[in-house]
């Protein structure tokens, strides 16, 4: 049984004290390779304090990867690289690149998961589907497009929230966004260009590239949007823009740059616009922006969305709207698919969206959104270092741009905070092509998520912030 | 000053109704392009509504890009393209072309689903997983191969059920067979020659055209499995089989023929095989084929297998194992990308695994299997018609090839049958080039999945079998 003098702990919280032990005794061998933990009720009963203790300092060992949990057998020490015992840093911190499975950040404001409850909504549909609903409906095979009755949930719900009249033979659902943007390749060929905005996602660059498309042009932006000329100038086909909410930048694209976009699919054959609609739910003041696809009079825009913002990304759950010349070529050409989408979440999708769940869940989700955004801005706000930050595109989603005055560099500052335990992601990782870079005013920038993060924790990643770059 | 009749809103909000009026007059032109709007307070006091009203509505229209603020000189109409003027958004979409929908038949031997007891057995895996494994674990994002559980618990199955040893850091999970097909093109590459197995699955070659494959080329069959000469022929670079239990003839490719396919393999640069292996674990007799990827020393085999037979399709698992050689690729190349499968999913699927369950089920399945087929095969060689039928192939998996001498065509004998209500798919639907048809002795051929049959139902196709070739 592991044996430590907890009153040595100094001012140490309990569970802080013991996680530092047992993860130095992992360290250094005196617990060796993948040993067996004694259990969290065993444990605390030999040293004399609670479980939650136990359970505190064993979450922290398992997320940060020094004990692994396995099902039904308890918990384990992992095995590590060789490089990570030759000893800890003197502030007892964790090595962090050092190790099999890069820990953790205590504070991570470069994720834009959503929390427990989204979880929870998404267990309850699933076992409402498994028991409620028909089970030929929920184990039957579903055709290429999805199920009709989960393409007239998501058509209805586009109506209410969207404004957009959208009719469900012109949806098709998918096992999230990446496969729906292979789809999109299928259908409009690889033999052509396709512009990104950057900064944008550069996953989509590794995307097309991975799908055999000839050539993936980046057009930097504006504020209006992508930038026109520099678009015209790759002689691209297809562009993918995020027009309701530009990630990184949190720019929406202005109603006369859509109309330029709209002018410029239409001036020649086979020209395209992918708008990608990610979180247009959670624009956080004033009415939604409406969707570029409802003002697509030619019929030119592609429109995707997903549930990843709201739901999580691990359920895989994504859709897209094809404007009425690629239906047909859908059905003739890619009509041999499978859905992607088992029966069963289709069918649990369709539920939450039918009684109004999701739609509450969402507005709930918005206002705390909203708060913890407040949070965050005003304990940044209330730093020392205020003067020397600009928040930025606060308004527009789950995510807003955090500009800083500061001699050090994006990099230097996001490595110095993450050591400290805070992840932010530096504007600069998500450009492709360094002079597409939009910051011109020497200001650094980082794109800060938020929604995730409660009070506590906005207090202190805001400290941690102002003394990065005081 | 702008004067809108507020009471005309209706249900809307006032400052959404105040909204859409500007907007509106934007758009048509009753608000010319650069004109000075009122101030806040001054438009507020006008039309008798706060100033926050008119707040709302202005930073909405700032947002969408109808209005831009100037700092110390107030709001100002945007400048629109002119083809805003043509009118606001309008619905360019289509209906859904009209399918054919072919009528249910009463008994379909054209079906490989599998009955209820899947159902139950994979609501119960989800439920359990829901339930009681961690939340953290069935809603955190899965990486690019799938969550390192699921992979273990699918190794471990493959050592116990097929003898082979495989890492599990060279499984790749997916949303059924037809995502990993995708990836391996964007894998191996696009410049290549597909050659596939004629007869086949005719859904293959759409797969491999929609995915940009230069070349598909199909293979004629002969008693060992594809014909070598015929296979050297294409020039082909990867050739993708079903050795186990060729679909739809039912072959098993022999032993002398895999050594010869492996030769193939290493005989020219970057030329591979991919294994197929959908029906494995319903072998009806003698021990199970080894599979071809444990033969395969030079690392040239992709080993492909789902559940959707013993699980049905609906819930679309499968998984791949790769050679090392391409492990490496995987990750460089394709590692970006999300698991199609959620993370749910992997958590149950590696449950059923893990406990026995899976294996007990198919073992069940391949037990009711053996009856179903030989309640048919009984049921046919009892009626009149016997001496002018053939049963092949009847021992390697869950569908025989049944043989007829009749004068009428195969197309003939399936349509009358179908206008009974039993459903038979004929040989040659599977067959691309007319003259790989294997079928030289003059016999009518179908392909008979029985798996989903009863013994009653056995009876009446088979006495309608009779009747159709009487």
């Amino acid at each position: 049984m592991l044996d430590y003098d907890l009153g040595a702990r100094g001012e140490k919280s309990l569970y802080e004290y013991l996680y530092q032990r047992i993860r130095d005794d992992i360290v250094s061998g005196a617990i060796g390779a993948e040993e067996h933990l004694p259990s969290k009720r065993g444990l605390a009963e030999h040293l004399g304090v609670s479980v939650v203790t136990v359970e505190g300092a064993y979450a922290q060992l398992v997320a940060e990867g020094y004990v692994k949990s396995r099902p039904r057998s308890g918990y384990f020490s992992a095995r590590l690289p060789r490089q990570v015992k030759r000893g800890l840093p003197q502030d007892g911190r964790a090595p962090e690149p050092a190790l099999a499975v890069s820990p953790e950040p205590r504070i991570d404001l470069a994720s834009g998961e959503p929390g427990p409850e989204a979880a929870r909504l998404w267990s309850q549909a699933l076992r409402q589907a498994l028991v409620s609903e028909p089970e030929a409906e929920c184990f039957s095979p579903a055709p290429a497009q999805g199920t009709e009755r989960l393409r007239s949930a998501i058509a209805a719900y586009l109506r209410q929230t969207r404004g957009m009249d959208v009719d469900p033979g012109c949806i098709v659902v998918g096992a999230g966004a990446q496969v729906l943007d292979t789809m999109i390749v299928q259908l409009l060929g690889r033999d052509l260009t396709y512009a990104l905005e950057d900064p944008g996602y550069p996953r989509l660059t590794r995307l097309y590239n991975a799908c055999g498309v000839q050539r993936v042009a980046h057009v930097p932006l504006d504020a209006d949007g992508v930038q026109m000329a520099a678009l015209e100038a790759t002689a691209a086909d297809v562009v993918h823009i995020m027009p309701s909410h530009q990630f990184p930048t949190g720019r929406v694209t202005s109603i006369s740059r859509r109309y330029e976009l709209l002018s410029w699919a239409s001036a020649a054959q086979n020209r395209w616009i992918v708008e990608d609609d990610y979180d247009c739910e959670f624009r956080l003041a004033g009415r939604p922006v409406p969707p570029f696809a409802g003002m697509d009079a030619a019929g030119r825009v592609i429109y995707t969305n997903t549930f990843s913002k709201s739901l999580g990304s691990a359920l895989r759950l994504a859709y897209m709207v094809l404007p009425a010349e690629l239906v047909g070529r859908f059905t003739d050409e890619l009509g041999f698919y499978s859905s992607t989408l088992s029966s069963v979440q289709q069918v649990a999708l369709a539920r939450l969206l039918e009684t109004g769940d999701y739609e509450r869940y969402v507005s709930r989700m918005r206002k705390r959104a909203r708060e913890r955004r407040d949070a965050l801005v005003d304990a940044l706000l209330s730093t020392p270092a205020a003067p020397c930050m600009r928040v930025e595109e606060a308004d527009s989603g789950l995510h807003f741009v955090l500009a800083v005055e500061c001699s050090r560099s994006e990099k230097d500052i996001a490595a110095a905070l993450l050591a400290q335990g805070l992840r932010v992601a530096p504007l600069s990782d998500f450009v492709t092509v360094p002079d597409n870079a939009p910051q011109v005013d020497g200001l650094r920038r980082f794109v800060i998520q938020y929604a995730s993060l409660d009070a506590t924790a906005a207090e202190e990643a805001a400290t941690l912030f102002a003394d990065a770059i005081g």
